[in-house]
């Protein structure tokens, strides 16, 4: 029998509801992602929160917008800093369902942004802990929290269904 | 006494007419600089070639537009894509008078240029030699030329006079 006490069950209570937080903002960002897909881009969705709220949402459209920054996070944290009416993240976390590569990874270190939550990591490209991680190389003018794995394995099935329907066209 | 044959000749006058070229686009990027500085950003300046012609030129925005991604060779390369109706900048080199820093020299991987030129290095950010290197990273999808240097001293000193001018107020 595991026994916790008073102290305890507060810090494992706040953690859990720290994670389903993480779990229903993620939620969100898949969303976008499913929409990606709708539009024939590679599904990779996310949001950005400050202040416990949602303030904006992007899905990746680099075909659609012949735009080769128009990754899900970019446009998500570009329209942050629109709503926000700075170019200081500060207080934002953002939520991606892939891992951000180096461009996205980045901006997140230019933006100061406080914490990247991501679901699946990118072998090919991630720089938030695969190839590179950007979030805390002191050589750099800012460090951010990072939390791995958050609905990684919805976020790889959306990506892998995507190419398989893709590879059978 | 040094005595060359036709054949070294002809690839000296090459090799030297393709300088004189890289350094006759990097004193556009860096009147690009110096608008930047007029605008009291920071003095850095872009412009991207195409076929031999300038078809985008652009200068460090950030405080102006209140974006983290307006740096000046994001701008430009943004600009470029617009022009040329496509996400891929393949044929593209990118002219910068201060080394990219992992944004932007993510957007060249993912833009796929051909090349980039830029002035002086910079040992707290940059993204092609100092911090890391993306320009032939195996690792990544995709690899580009890079020349480094170019104008470098011109480059640094529009920077240390911007600062120093701004220490001053």
């Amino acid at each position: 029998m595991i026994v916790m006490n008073a102290s305890d069950a507060h810090e494992f209570d706040q953690a859990a509801s720290a994670h389903e937080r993480d779990e229903a903002f993620m939620r969100e960002a898949l969303k976008e992602a499913r929409q990606a897909a709708v539009e024939a881009e590679v599904p990779i969705g996310a949001v950005v929160v400050h202040n416990g709220e949602i303030i904006s949402r992007a899905h990746n459209r680099r075909e659609t917008d012949a735009n080769p920054s128009a990754h899900a996070e970019f446009t998500a944290m570009l329209e942050a800093a629109r709503k926000l009416g700075r170019w200081r993240l500060s207080g934002c976390t953002v939520y991606v369902t892939l891992e951000p590569c180096a461009m996205c990874a980045g901006l997140m270190v230019n933006a100061r942004i406080d914490r990247c939550v991501y679901g699946a990591a990118d072998p090919k490209g991630g720089a938030l802990g695969t190839l590179y991680d950007l979030s805390c190389d002191e050589r750099l003018n800012h460090s951010f929290d990072l939390t791995a794995g958050v609905m990684a394995e919805e976020s790889a099935e959306l990506l892998r269904s995507f190419f398989k329907e893709r590879r059978k066209r």
